[in-house]
């Protein structure tokens, strides 16, 4: 324990990361604009505050867990929850970010005197709940090891993966990159499969036992094939991270053709009506694409 | 035991097959234009043949592991292996072919009034080896019954995927179309790595077991970070294999963007003077692509 936790940010992911802190017994004091979330924290133990800044009011570390850069800078800038930390604090930022956004960031950060990591996480609410995240942090090392008895509560794998700020993002949007071309990619394989009069259900057995097997064929394939499934990260989701994948390729003048051809496919997905389905829905786009219905 | 089995190629795949047939007891009756493939059938104990139409001569049963379906044609019409055959014989097609040209063949087959599979495998020669292969067969449900037992001694995993010739191929075409991509995604997301100076090794345990996984990241991404490693599938077997994906989509009107833009990359790879080299080395288009060495 190293004094209070602010923790900024308490949706699908990051209400269960807070509660796990409450549970290990630090004293976290929490904000989200849905007061619901705010009441669920404080029935866990936690305090709920008014606003970002009196949940940062000299505590010595700030977590947040919000959607983009964009809302990270509105609490730490425009709502003062970076001037309210306690002198030597650190911010660690574990939304999804482009990779030149969390290196802003961690600049304007370093300005005021305060530590940053740039710490993005994966493994969905299940890791969330369950502690099994994967951190992907990067900051200095003496800042990496000062934090990581803290990050290794909410994620059981922690890698440090480069003392520049940016590198954490970086490694996330490459994650994301994979995650939203294998997606794309059984769902042309599905399409393509589907014009050939093929049996869905015995294509996805035949290949997802075999070396075109992805972890992503084997999670979504069965959900491409259900007209209507339940949503568990949504089309919009790619169309925002696989845009990260291009201004990230974009800023350092990387060619990302898989990638730029997979966001064109969760765009038309989305532009169709889409976007708050399912990401393996992606697949409406391919079957519109191919006069399948 | 169904009589005289006649195997034409006897390559890397061909020979270990038909050896394993041999092995089972068959009599089995070979050919292929390497003399030294042929001498260690006949070691094994099969009967080398002078050319495909001696090894067919009133034989029941005719595997063909050729190269692509222009040999198979060489060998069924212009060879006059089909006319050799016994008058009831099966013909079984298990190269890698374009859907369309596995049902012509059948077809022209058909018309001479044999039995026709067509039956591409997967899993590559440890599974032609140890007889685990995945075997994808289209054929009327009679002509499979029958022939079922003996694909088995090939194949462990043996699926019945349609009555009509092509569907096979389809099947084959579509496992192809998910590891060209997914190995062309994979040098991508390291690319993008190299670029944020990210440590290739660190890069694939976080992404390895994560939902951005695939097989092949797993099995090529560790031969992405060497300068020449072993080659074990060439840059131009996805240059003929993405290419089929290609005629297929062209063949059945199927938009397939992720297949389309993989392509060119092995294209590039191939290009550049690697086509020799191992798949991994798609990477090397993505490297020249981006000023990296």
């Amino acid at each position: 324990m190293s004094g209070t936790i602010a923790f900024v940010g308490l949706g699908a992911m990051g209400l269960p990361m807070a509660r796990r802190l409450v549970a290990n017994g630090h004293a976290v004091r929490g904000f989200d604009l849905n007061p619901q979330a705010l009441a669920s924290l404080a029935q866990a133990g936690g305090q709920a505050c008014d606003n970002a800044a009196a949940a940062a009011e000299g505590a010595g570390t700030l977590l947040l867990m919000v959607v983009n850069a964009a809302q990270a800078r509105a609490v730490l800038f425009a709502g003062k929850a970076l001037a309210a930390l306690a002198p030597k604090a650190t911010v660690v930022l574990m939304a999804t970010c482009a990779p030149a956004e969390a290196l802003a960031i961690g600049e304007e950060v370093a300005a005021s005197g305060r530590r940053f990591v740039d710490a993005p996480v994966s493994g969905g609410v299940v890791g969330a709940q369950s502690g099994t995240l994967t951190v992907m942090a990067a900051a200095p090392k003496e800042t990496f090891d000062a934090i990581a008895p803290l990050l290794r509560q909410m994620g059981d794998k922690l890698f440090h993966v480069g003392e520049t700020w940016g590198q954490g993002a970086s490694v996330k949007t490459i994650n994301q990159l994979l995650c939203g071309v294998h997606i794309a990619a059984a769902a042309e394989a599905l399409t393509l499969g589907e014009k050939a009069g093929l049996d869905g259900k015995l294509l996805l057995q035949i290949l997802g036992n075999s070396a075109a097997a992805s972890w992503m064929l084997n999670n979504r394939g069965q959900r491409m094939l259900e007209s209507d499934p339940q949503s568990s990260s949504a089309v919009d989701i790619f169309v925002k991270d696989l845009g990260i994948v291009a201004d990230a390729g974009r800023a350092s003048r990387v060619a990302l053709p898989l990638a730029a051809a997979a966001l064109q496919m969760y765009l038309a997905a989305s532009g169709a009506g889409h976007g708050k389905a399912d990401d393996s829905q992606v697949i409406r786009a391919y079957r519109a694409l191919n006069g399948l219905s």
